[in-house]
């Protein structure tokens, strides 16, 4: 149902290969389902519509989404445990997903989600 | 359906009463069925979102729209007979919905129109 992610996946130091993998697919499986996420409410919030102000208010949410999952879904090294503990954290990803990690990347992972 | 508009309506010089009455509800009334138009089209749209992409292409036209439409309702007398020809040239409004302003406005408006 959703497409596949365009941005090109960096190479990551200090992770092995199946490492990566791992990261890759878990990424990529967050991406999708965020991306049906957000067409879901879309669609409920299109029904409601009744007026210009309700879709100034559809656009705005549009733009703040679009804001948010370019940055989350814009990979870089430096935060990929934050940014996979974020998704742990926002339900778009379980840790269970990303077994094959290290031990400490997955408690790292586990660690940032809790808060 | 749709709200009413929320801006003032600024006093037209060289418009009789009437006229100005007459002007006025055929914005509104053009207002209103752009709305509907609008709705419409996002409804239409969102049945068919089915990626990313295609939600950000959704926002790149409400962005499109909201500027449209804040500009052409944005009422100014300076610019007054060319709004309600791009109105009729729309199809928002017809000729006969503007019946009761005199003669010269209701020609010029009638000739903008088939620009």
């Amino acid at each position: 149902m959703v497409d596949t992610m365009r941005e090109g996946w960096t190479e990551l130091d200090g992770w092995t290969e199946t490492e990566q993998a791992i990261a890759k697919e878990a990424f990529e499986r967050a991406y999708g389902r965020a991306v049906e996420r957000l067409v879901a409410t879309v669609r409920d919030r299109t029904a409601a519509l009744n007026s210009a102000e309700s879709v100034w208010q559809l656009h705005d949410y549009l733009s703040i989404e679009r804001h948010t999952m370019e940055g989350r879904f814009d990979f870089r090294l430096d935060g990929i445990l934050f940014v996979f503990a974020s998704l742990v954290k926002d339900e778009l990803l379980t840790i269970k997903e990303l077994t094959g990690l290290d031990a400490e990347k997955l408690a790292k992972i586990g660690a940032m989600s809790r808060f």
